[in-house]
């Protein structure tokens, strides 16, 4: 062994492990990490449950062809980010994470320390205070492979479903639209990283570092919200799903489109891009799509985008203005 | 798109999680999958969480070097066991698994239907009829990786902890010891698998298909035991976490470790192997390790392998009739 180990391989688990504790913090559980299992409340006699993975060279690169580089502590962060995200969307607040970490032998040891870094900063500052860090595997692989498991409180009211919009309704959404995307095509373009403006850095950061709205889950939840959903693949993809699974066809608003399209119109421009292709098909923003009763009140942050109708011939399930729409989102599998 | 898609990378991932979700069933939950999360029921108001996985060429080989190729079926089913495992191991009930898989392109379909196959016969077999699998997430990489959450149920039993294990207190075991080590180095040496006699197989079915003792975890909670863990990285390694945890020093009895690898000793000198490293230091049983008063009754299936002593010298967690093991367990970072 080295005197200074900076890989992983260096250090045994029992070591790593203790490098990655005590950067967790977050408030107390019932039983925390060290034992077999963890012991998480579940106050209201419900738990909410979870998963979601990142993977090298799939949901992020290690080395961006601007120069970016992405950090242990962005990972940590976009991990947490996305698991919360779908707490969230349920109108549950989490209550605590599982991470799974799968790392090649030459990983920096400072990229774990990162890691633990990002995962608990995300929790902090997306307002994820009753969530900690639960407990943990770590073992070997020849990629990087982040999992976390994600449980959550529905604070004795009902979970908000997918299935549940209602022809009439409005569609509406909170958080960003596009932006994620948008900081996808400036790392993925060869413009370098560190000639980037701050506007554009706040894109790419977008999608590195996302921020759902989680106060707003709840929100939606407390105001009555129909159906519910976060939007990880893009905004027609996902719509899709909430339309297919209550029965009604989502049609989208174009004016709203433009008005969330119009932000991005720099950056595109400057990449040759169409920024409703963003808007419309771009994911991993982690903000919300939710249903509300016509003359509902929005929460706070919600803007509308469009209106559920009755099915119609049942074969488009989103529409533009009654058209099919110019993009579609992200599939992992691309079938 | 193939007229007859054979490998994931020929489906969308909607087609995909279409041929899961039916082979999955188990009993009904609050919410199964398909929204952005599940709803498990928590009885007695805490929520039990843990979650493990699987990394091809570091858990598992596709192919091994007698010939013996890995099944999804496998890989479900040791998925789910090793979760479960966690989970009795805190004296708890397993309620529910959500499963994220990472996918090589050219991954075969039957094979990951194998996968779901293998994990819900897994729940039916090991008895663990309460849990159901209640969603999960897809992905692509270069390897195949299964990670698996679990959630349990306490049963409005304290949790038993790796730190309860007093000095006089019976150290004893319940499940296989070294079965599935001596698995491993069946597949692992050139032996042809289409040769190996029934009792070769059922060792190697250990290693493929580990059958942790499911109902002897909350049954060693109700009879009172001290302090629990489950064998994972092996007897020495392990033993020395629940020693270090409760401040005590374990010392195995010779005697008792002999009679576990006598057992052992046919395919030991077939492979010129000790079959005691099997018993000290072969991991993978997910049997139990548990810590019970002097004069307990033990719960049925456990068997004393040692003692537990005040902590002496406190430099040696870990002995056998006092004097250093000869066998240590696995470390997945090898430090």
């Amino acid at each position: 062994m080295a005197d200074f180990p900076h890989t992983v391989a260096e250090l045994g688990e029992g070591e790593l492990l203790s490098r990655i504790f005590p950067r967790l913090g977050g408030p107390r559980m019932l039983l925390g990490p060290g034992d077999d299992a963890a012991v998480v409340a579940a106050p209201d006699g419900r738990s909410v449950l979870s998963i979601d993975t990142l993977v090298q060279d799939q949901d992020f690169r290690l080395q961006w062809p601007g120069g970016y580089r992405t950090t242990g502590y962005d990972v940590g962060w976009k991990c947490a980010a996305q698991n919360l995200s779908d707490i969230n969307a349920m109108g549950a607040v989490a209550t605590s994470l599982a991470v799974s970490l799968t790392l090649p032998g030459e990983t920096p040891v400072s990229w774990i320390e990162g890691l633990a870094d990002g995962l608990s900063a995300a929790l902090r500052a997306l307002g994820a205070e009753n969530c900690t860090v639960a407990g943990g595997d770590l073992g070997r692989g020849n990629q990087l492979v982040v999992t976390a498991a994600v449980t959550g409180d529905l604070q004795e009211q009902n979970p908000v479903l997918r299935s549940g919009a209602l022809p009439g309704d409005v569609l509406a959404v909170c958080g960003g639209l596009g932006q994620a995307a948008a900081g996808l095509a400036l790392l993925e373009s060869s413009l370098p990283y560190a000639e980037l403006g701050s506007r554009e850095r706040s894109l790419t950061a977008a999608q590195s570092r996302p921020c759902p709205p989680l106060a707003a889950g709840p929100a939606a939840a407390a105001a009555g919200a129909h159906a519910m959903m976060d939007i990880s693949d893009g905004l027609v993809r996902d719509a899709g799903r909430l339309g297919k699974a209550s029965g009604v066809r989502i049609d989208l608003d174009p004016e709203a489109l433009r008005a969330e399209a119009e932000p991005l119109a720099g950056p595109a421009a400057t990449l040759g891009a169409d920024p409703m292709s963003w808007v419309l098909g771009g994911g991993e923003d982690h903000g919300l799509l939710a249903a509300f009763a016509p003359g509902q009140k929005l929460p706070r942050g919600f803007r509308r985008v469009g209106t559920a109708r009755a099915p119609g011939d049942g074969v488009r399930v989103v529409t533009v203005a009654g058209a099919e729409p110019a993009f579609v989102g992200w599939d992992h599998f691309g079938g």
